[in-house]
């Protein structure tokens, strides 16, 4: 709208690129950028595409569904310093505003971001859901994410010539989730991680290595993440609860969690494990559960081996386990098969996968369901 | 995000215009296009804007009122190939994804499209509201719509040199209606169209023949559409039910429904015509209702007869008639007359529009109404 | 969709920009322009971020927040003509359509604005969130703001080289406020300003002397609005209601109000003030009420005066003082100390703020609460 500080206008030299965020259009000085990109996830799943969690998800039999499951706009680039980062997203079919914020990044040991952006506390969940290997997360994702908050985080990565090389992550967080405009308690959420780069590298938040890489590249982490509010688990909806803790008054749960994660890629191969703990305090009925649960996961360019098999197809597993309550027998597993087919990388991707929950219960016996997804997730 | 595709960017060598898809990106070698418009529909109505469809409609004299009836922004282009081509449209005013759909478009004869999109059923609905002869659909549109769905499409133009020139579509949907992300019922929606394009030429889904045809252009069409779920109709809204249908039980109505459909255009003027019949089957109680209606519909650009006219404005009438049960006596019509002045074909264009509406009931009597609307519909 | 037009295409001559609208494309001729621009406000609030307005507001203890306190998209430019203008504005993180107008500026003494914006009814609130010289409004804003209308409006600048130097605005609206698809009356809202632009410039909706005036810059102005509806208040929500006026029957509600305005900018001081009073007929209970209230406030950029002040650095204050209803004796007044930052004008600037507020009531006593702000808002 104002006008007055239009005299010092970036002028005429540009250019124009296709690349791995989309349209981008930058100044030739690089102190401005903009990349516009879309991306949109289309499901067909059968015999219906919830994660069934509870006994009760066994037995509803939702009908088969096409669907967009996700449309999304991505808008980033830099502005004033090349350092100096924006980035949104918004989900177009759901309104939600995922991510929004702000990175300055003049170094590579010490960075700062500001807004609302996925918590690197799990590796699963920090991996775009366009970068997966298979349809979606796995079980545990619901109960232990950290999901989106909005506060303030420093990161970096420290190194030197020899084997210590890591990257850390501290964050404060108003602990209330996505899209929240107040906090229910005077508390905030709290969060750290630790990476281990084994071999020198940092090999990011991705799935697959569609890189092929001709050198190991491996990490260990641990993350831990303290809160209170009147929350027990976080999601795209914002903060939400878990089954059994519909009760949400202003600071009743004291949430306590830990993650230790590793992940591996070489040569076509890659894997990636998560081991789960969270602690939920309930500071009015004074009563305190355990939850745990972890995942390991398989991926292969067959291709690599084998020089028939087609290049753009990896074959990836999964097994999860989840148990709600240390204290019960209760228990949750599933187990997926799926098949990626790469037309160009994460990019433009279709995806075939067959699951098997099965579900332990104390009293009410066992259950168990087969389901068949296939998706197309491209990105525009 | 991420960052190994790099190195296939596509640098530096871009087009941009304004065109009939608002402002345009483009790689010179035409692999990649996207395209931004923002359309604004601004309206005033008096006595009010609703169409009244029920004897209460009539009663309430609800405010005049100027209002933004649509704020779309529209992304489109194609990809990778010139072929892969997509599309999302999105309303501001109401935050609702609209369309958002790829198209795989190799070949004329055959055809593929994924995602949300109107389906192909009946013309005025298909019509772009921003390419309507009058302020808005006739009051058929609410009860037979199939408006837009989530699924997949198979389309084409069969064509020889003769007279034997066929477009046809055929589909699969969830059923559920726009923005749905569960099926309540293991249905899906099926749907098909053929359309005879009588004098070798496709006219497209557009009203007033602002080309000026030479040679006349026409078209018959026969549709028909499926479906079992706990909608009677569906809307930009998604899937809702007509008055006397408020239960919403999973699957509870089948729907079986067909359209003919005419259209023409030549030397400014232009016809079109729909007649629909649907049957509701209540699963539930079990009960079958027969609805049923047409339009009428024509415009002329008067200045090709009468030199002294003004060239951009244009004269349109419709009469429509609805029979919500053809077991009992109601019935409603509507008789409108329109006049829409050019200033730069459907993108920028003034309409003013009278309609008289008569519901003549079988207990409670004959009701009428006049309404008086006038809109500016600019695509920029 | 359609390709009819095509043929006008502009082509290939285009101009890049980043400016004071964000990044922006200009076709050659200047008949087209597109700018995009993405605005972030964050903000860190303790003990909470709401204003406290009535009592109970200064009860709770709400708890400490970090938040994306506002998350803007902007699109605007020119189509078909250069003094055709278009401009929307959407919230992300709230999914509201903002702004959505069409501009016609053909000569300065003659405007023509049509859609949904901020009537400039109040300088405060005309003044975009960005471009405030404290962290938000004043406590005067919810309760006298007409916010944003659909209508259409009149508006330009009267001036001849003498002292005769005014600015108008008359405006004709729905009055149902931002959103609203309906009247709930058949009576619309008329509003009207009138400016005098005392040393022959108009200074424009904006805080804080950036440009440094070397010259002084002043206004007066007399701003004044009726409407009949449902409503006692707006906000970017829509039409609400004050506290006290929960009753929303179509038409309750008839609303006469005025606000005298001052504003000056010279050597890096501003000064801007309104007094507001506002009538609330009650056609129901029949019962009228009048309130009213004022602020001061100030800024001044002390490098001006003290070298070794930091150029950045602007100190500004406020005065607000609300009374809900003259005839009773309750009375909230706030105290505003801020500290402006201006890494790039209000495109990118930090500010800190303390507040302190203070109730005075006739029958409960007084209460007051002291509140801390840090905000960074930045435009891209």
């Amino acid at each position: 709208q104002t006008n007055e500080e239009n005299s010092e206008d970036v002028l005429q030299d540009w250019q124009f690129q296709y690349g791995a965020n989309g349209f981008e259009f930058r100044s030739r000085d690089n102190q401005y950028s903009l990349q516009i990109q879309s991306r949109l996830q289309f499901r067909f799943a059968t015999p219906g595409d919830n994660d069934p969690l509870s006994f009760n998800d066994f037995s509803e039999n939702s009908g088969n569904v096409f669907k967009i499951n996700r449309s999304r706009i991505k808008v980033g680039g830099h502005a004033y310093k090349p350092w100096l980062k924006y980035y949104w997203e918004y989900d177009l079919g759901q309104s939600n505003l995922l991510d929004y914020r702000l990175m300055i990044e003049p170094w590579e040991f010490l960075n700062f971001k500001i807004g609302q952006f996925k918590v690197e506390y799990s590796r699963e969940r920090r991996i775009s859901s366009g970068a997966q290997q298979t349809v979606d997360r796995s079980i545990l994702n619901k109960a232990f994410t950290v999901d989106r908050q909005q506060g303030i985080e420093l990161y970096g990565r420290l190194r030197r010539s020899g084997s210590l090389d890591f990257n850390y992550w501290l964050g404060v967080f108003t602990g209330a989730g996505r899209g929240a405009t107040e906090n229910d308690s005077k508390d905030l959420m709290y969060f750290g991680r630790l990476q281990w780069n084994i071999f020198g590298e940092n090999i990011g938040f991705r799935s697959s290595d569609l890189s092929i890489h001709k050198k190991p590249g491996a990490i260990i982490a641990v993350a831990g993440s303290t809160n209170r509010s009147q929350h027990t688990r976080f999601s795209s909806s914002g903060g939400g609860f878990l089954e059994g803790y519909e009760g949400q008054n202003p600071g009743q749960y004291h949430l306590k969690q830990a993650n230790i994660e590793t992940a591996l890629v070489y040569q076509g191969f890659s894997w990636q494990s998560e081991i789960h703990w969270k602690k939920i305090e309930d500071r009015i009925n004074l009563r305190e559960t355990n939850l745990s649960g972890y995942y390991l996961q398989a991926g292969y360019l067959v291709h690599q081996t084998f020089s028939w098999w087609p290049k753009p197809l990896e074959i990836a597993a999964r097994y999860a386990n989840y148990t709600p309550n240390t204290q019960a027998e209760s228990n949750l597993d599933e187990m997926t098969l799926a098949f990626n087919w790469f037309f160009k990388g994460h990019r433009n991707k279709l995806t075939m996968e067959i699951s098997e929950f099965d579900l332990i219960t104390e009293d009410l016996g066992t259950k168990d369901e087969l389901r068949f997804r296939i998706q197309w997730d491209i990105s525009i």
